[in-house]
């Protein structure tokens, strides 16, 4: 299992990862799912993915040996294009490995977040599906994930908005709903990647490895559960029906 | 779909349930998923059901009517009895209709959440499975969900605590567990039923229905999303690695 998400507001992106891969209960193992592609100055891809790990490697070995010649990424020119492209190579794998995976009753699950930025465009994140086609996160809906996605979602609805929430703030939310994840699916661990993008910066300059044991990380948990029940204790009385107006 | 949870504390029982019934996306309807079953002053049950509403409805017309002729719940002589007559109510609707819906692809998958106290013993809590056995609730685990139950799981891991929690804050985390889910499925909907239950009350005293547009459960969450924001602004500021100490 995996849990990913990306965030887009009016300022830039925040892209949150954790690392369990486990091919079974009995085969754990640390896995970075983060994955940058930069040309200082120029462009910036983030991509995080969830499913099959052989067949994400694959393709991030493949669009990374692309963007050194610079081909594919290297040439996009716009968030569009790359998306595109990144789904593009989701269906040359597919088509290199799926028959096969098929055979053994495996399926073809990998799923991406493609976030960045090349220069003169806007910044931008997308989903890339199984299928390769490519979903784009909105004002509206302004964050994506993958994998073990329900139990961290709650709170970023309550709290992720696309033209009020600050990059910091973003940061924090990553944050909870990866602990919140964590907690409940075993299949979902530290460590945690964690990496801010302020819009136009064209590079990467804030990026962060949290292990379970990180003491910022602990503080962040336990100023978490100290603040949540205050402020469950702040909230209204629940008031009763009165007795007999019930069946 | 479904959300009904129930929590049990030191101080007594919390139960909480939505009232979303959908044969299908077009096929909505309102269904009371919160049933009683009281002798005031002996013993007080609460089931709360999901899965197929059928057969739901078979298991608690039979459950009652053995109670109204001084049978099955009447006569159970602990909360661990009384989960396996519910159980064995379950297994007895099972028998009756599981062969029928197999044969057109359905599944009998009828789970329910029993909750009471029985004059002279302990309050308890259950969940009963389709297979009709019964797993109690812990100290350690202190709550129990059926149905779309991960949205809603954060916040009850983050606050309820069994020695600790009081009978009112866990009815707002209830309501807060609740909101979370039905923002996120729709098949999970308004009106919620409410019911809190003292340590040997022994009648039912504390109930409450909140329709989607009832003012204490928007002023509720209007002052939890404030108090959410503010904690989240409060938590300490996130630090990054120094730039090249990562590959």
């Amino acid at each position: 299992m995996t849990y990913c998400l990306g965030i887009i507001l009016r300022e830039g992106l925040v892209m949150a990862s954790d690392s369990r891969s486990n091919a079974s209960l009995d085969d754990v193992n640390v896995c970075q799912k983060m994955h940058t592609i930069v040309d200082p100055g120029e462009r910036v891809f983030i991509l995080l993915t969830s499913g099959n790990l052989s067949c994400s490697q694959s393709i991030l070995t493949l669009l990374r040996r692309d963007f050194d010649q610079g081909k594919g990424l290297a040439a996009a020119s716009s968030m569009y294009d790359a998306a595109r492209i990144v789904g593009q190579q989701v269906r040359s794998v597919a088509d290199m490995d799926q028959p096969d995976l098929n055979k053994h009753n495996f399926r073809f699950n990998v799923h991406l977040l493609v976030a960045g930025q090349i220069r003169g465009q806007p910044h931008d994140l997308y989903h890339i599906n199984p299928q390769g086609n490519p979903l784009r996160a909105t004002e509206d809906a302004p964050f994506l994930q993958i994998g073990e996605s329900k139990y961290g979602r709650p709170i970023l609805d309550w709290g992720v908005r696309y033209a009020s929430s600050s990059l910091e703030d973003a940061a924090r939310y990553a944050l909870i709903s990866l602990d919140s994840t964590m907690r409940s699916n075993v299949a979902v661990g530290p460590p945690l990647d964690l990496l801010v993008y302020a819009r136009d910066e064209l590079r990467i300059t804030r990026q962060r490895r949290f292990s379970a044991q990180d003491p910022d990380f602990l503080a962040i948990q336990t100023r978490w559960e100290q603040s949540l029940r205050k402020a469950v204790q702040e909230l209204p009385r629940v008031r009763f029906d009165e007795p007999g107006t019930r069946s």
